[in-house]
């Protein structure tokens, strides 16, 4: 394999081999170490010294089930620690398929042009691309597939990761016309905008494959793995989670009285039932658009929607929970059609939907627009594609947001916003927000799953669970599965020890994995450190540790003692 | 002596023995004591647990010349670390005859809800004040002294404190209708705001006076002090700081290439002939202004201004250097009325000029409008008092202003914006910039005043000033001496512990001042590290560190294990 290198400075490619320090490394271990080995920690987001790596998990591109994530990382200009965002998409399958550990953008072109990256198999050019400014992720993907051909992958950002908005994620494109897979969190869109790159353009690797150390082991351990999956309640074919994706999980959260309500100052909230993932699947049904389809080529979990409007036509897909609470429940949004509408200007905007549904949960708080009022919401959304300066604010997420409105409740640690779980009634997740070298990523270690193992509103074993679910996610979010598809890695780690064997030739045991995905902890740990962050940064708010939430009437109250020892047994 | 506690969430005032751990302390010393021991370092800064301290230097109210400074403080939204900001004016003088050590404004009243402190002669009360809402600094002066008598003392805060903007300060009154004296610094008015009150009154102290404990001791050295004061030639009538105030160095600073000049990116002004304080003091006496007047009761130094336009009519006063080079050259502007229009502007939002200057500059950068274009910068600067979402975002300051419009050219540490000397063509300041506990601050750690001694290009011998200058602000801030005062201090400490003996009976030693100077660092340092502040958060900006400065072409380049090391020996 090999490294591809992009100097934004000279606007040069090179092509080099993988060094020994990275080759047992992919997606988010390999963000990691390299941020560690490269970059300044105390360097500037948005300046030159910072790298924004794109990079499959160990599995890509190797016909893995639902295994194809890209991880896209840098140094995030919101939290000024490490970050690593991952999408679906077409992304972390051709990237492995074309023996490309990681493109590595460096530097930063003169302010005011605009450049493409066009990768093709074993070739790499930059290209002016000034023709692309100011055009929505949607356009930019349009116009370079009808260029590049419809079968080309596009990484691109949109007016706000143009602008430097640091609430900007990076959008790909997947199989079947797919445009909205998103690398959303940490305001990695903003990096890219800052070197000046509009767009990565990769050719369909034709007649290119992974080579394997050891066919047989792979393959017998993948298809194990495969059946696992095809046969597991959940995830099968009448699981809820093929059937209504993670939407399947809002009647839950707003059971436990953890979804995001009006700015995180509820946790319930009364029209949840409109936003059910079972309400969705029907209507998409009976309107005739798509449900069950993939993000990834080969994803036999297959939850994938597509919601349409009356007349037919696509409003926007995959409609996701964590759109849904933050940019329905959490801006006292009720309908899925609404929440459709402004995912999808997220989408074409380049915007986190996360951050951005925070950011304007946190305006409406301040009294900009009444908490349902769908047009006024789409409004102000607008005026963040259109670059006002309150749209620039709300584009710079949640926190930023806080400030200059006067707000104190801002719903974010680590300079990041939460996601779709209130850390006062899912304390686990609060753990997680409040230790994570990640911040609050939903997918750094996500408790909700094991609610009925640890009681969410309790404090005990709150620590323990969420190492236990870091250390899985940094297995996860380094070889490319998806969120879904952990089970059957949990139930037999030897499923994955055998698989990365098998592509790669190493002798790993189970303990050397598990070795491996503490590391990746260990060491975003140690750059975030050296960037000069503390446990001060990482603390949940001091509102949601003071201001009990309905209706179970808590504060967020896991002692600070088990917060700081957390990765005491890493 | 006592302490004045405010609580506003009871709207209850009580009044309290001094603790043993606070009577030696005032002024900075003080509040950076009470910090530590009563406020959590990682609390929100406009949040309930913030507390607001407003106390006279150790020497208030015995009659000091120039050593009636107000020191007021707070843990700084800015900066998220210890501020302590002071103003003259008649605060200091009257509370130390008052004997109140500290008036301490703790909790958070209802939001919504305006209040008012009142403070006479061993009372005090808290009033509803909801008719001073949404009024500036000067005209809320002028209803309270309409209402409570013209000779009394009012601290308050504008729109900017009003509306949480992180870069509002405090005005405080002084004799003579002055109106203009700010403790500008750090984002307290904000902090001033969040506890919804509006101002403080304080009445006239008729009758009272501060009680010696050997006044002969007292008044011999007092009065040494002040002929030393009165027959140094830079002080006395004859003296540049007499004749024009702070604005006498508008011409060395910019011969030495420090001189903020177009959001720093330059150290020579092509106008600055134009701001020069001899050139301010002619225009003053041709329309017939005020010159040589003073900020404090019975100073003998008498730098203060007031600008008048044509016709005679006050534009500001007074017109000091730092407002003139963030205002001024630092956004294109080559002329002294355009200068003052500005700062008047500033001063009734209540906002700090040197953080609002800056904030501008980067405005400006981003092309808002055009350096020099005076008229759209009032109109810009409008916004803020008037609340639009971009007047908020400058009104958050300098770094705000960097993060939402995309501009990393942020001349500001610690969150906090440089006053007016280019770090990398004055190195000293460059090191108490990136060392000082309370951030960017010109009373920190001045090196201007030692460019004679150490060579400000160079960086050698700039660590050793830093830390020695550090050692002496801390004195001033803490005993209410003016900066311009410190040389008579200086060159014979003995006169200091004399007059701190001769008021409080103490046997303090010339080492025992230098251990109660160091003391003020130590314990400000300490709360900052507790507030989770690291070396990353002092850092000077990376772009100053790279990026050459004219006309000397230099950068900040003071090695960072230099900086680290300032506080070895303190």
């Amino acid at each position: 394999m090999k490294l591809l290198r992009v100097d934004m400075n000279s606007r040069q490619v090179r092509w080099e081999d993988v060094p020994e320090i990275y080759q047992h490394l992919g997606g988010r271990a390999l963000i990691a170490r390299l941020l560690l080995e490269e970059i300044p920690p105390t360097c500037d987001a948005l300046g030159p010294h910072n790298k924004l790596i794109f990079t499959p998990g160990l599995l890509g591109g190797a016909g893995v089930t639902t295994a194809g994530r890209l991880s896209v990382g840098g140094k995030s200009p919101l939290t000024r620690g490490v970050k690593e965002a991952n999408a679906g998409g077409t992304g972390g399958d051709i990237l492995g398929k074309l023996g490309i550990k990681a493109i590595v953008i460096e530097g930063q072109a003169d302010s005011g042009e605009l450049y493409l990256l066009h990768v093709g198999i074993d070739t790499a050019e930059l290209l002016e691309a000034n023709d692309l400014k100011g055009l929505g992720t949607y356009a930019t993907a349009d116009r370079l597939q009808s260029k590049y051909g419809a079968d080309c992958t596009v990484f691109s950002i949109g007016q706000a990761g143009e602008s430097l908005m640091t609430g900007a994620g990076i959008a790909s494109t997947g199989e079947h016309e797919q445009r909205s897979n998103h690398a959303a969190r940490g305001g990695l869109g903003a990096v890219m905008g800052s070197k000046n790159l509009k767009a990565i353009v990769i050719d369909k690797p034709t007649g290119k494959s992974v080579q394997f150390a050891n066919a047989e082991l792979f393959l017998q351990a993948m298809r194990t793995y495969a059946g696992k999956l095809v046969n597991d309640p959940k995830l099968g074919k009448q699981g809820t989670q093929h059937l209504y994706g993670t939407a399947s999980i809002v009647a839950a959260v707003n059971e436990m009285g953890s979804m995001p309500t009006r700015n995180f100052s509820n946790g319930n909230f009364e029209s949840s039932a409109d936003l059910r993932g079972e309400h969705l699947r029907e209507l998409i049904l009976a309107r005739e658009g798509k449900v069950g389809t993939r993000c990834m080529p080969g994803c036999v979990i297959a939850c994938r929607n597509q919601l349409v409007d009356e007349k037919g036509m696509p409003i926007v897909g995959t409609l996701q929970y964590e759109t849904i609470a933050l940019i329905g429940s959490n801006l006292g949004i009720g309908n899925l059609d609404d929440v459709a509408r402004l995912n999808f200007m997220c989408n074409d905007f380049g915007l986190d939907t996360i951050e951005t549904g925070a950011a304007l949960g946190v305006a409406l708080e301040a009294g900009l627009v009444q908490f349902g009022d769908v047009e006024g919401i789409i409004a102000l959304l607008n005026q963040v594609g259109e670059g006002t300066p309150l749209g620039r604010v709300i584009g710079c997420g949640a926190v930023t947001t806080g400030q200059v409105l006067g707000i104190r409740r801002v719903p974010a640690t680590l300079g990041q916003a939460m996601p779709g779980y209130d850390p006062r009634s899912l304390k686990g997740n609060g753990v997680t927000y409040a230790t994570s070298p990640q911040g609050a990523d939903h997918t750094a270690g996500n408790a909700f799953g094991a609610r009925n193992q640890v009681n969410p509103l309790g404090i005990q074993g709150q620590k323990e669970l969420s190492l236990k679910l870091q250390i899985i996610a940094a297995m996860l979010d380094s070889t490319g599965l998806c969120l879904f598809s952990r089970p059957p890695i949990i139930a037999d780690p030897q499923l994955m020890v055998d698989m990365l064997n098998g592509i790669y030739g190493w002798n790993w045991t189970k303990d050397d994995l598990d070795h491996f995905n503490r590391d990746v902890l260990r060491t975003e740990l140690e750059f975030n450190r050296r960037a000069g962050i503390t446990v001060a940064d990482y603390r949940i708010p001091e509102y949601m540790c003071e201001e009990p939430l309905a209706p179970h009437n808590v504060v967020f109250d896991v002692p600070e003692s088990d917060l700081d020892s957390v990765f005491e047994t890493l």
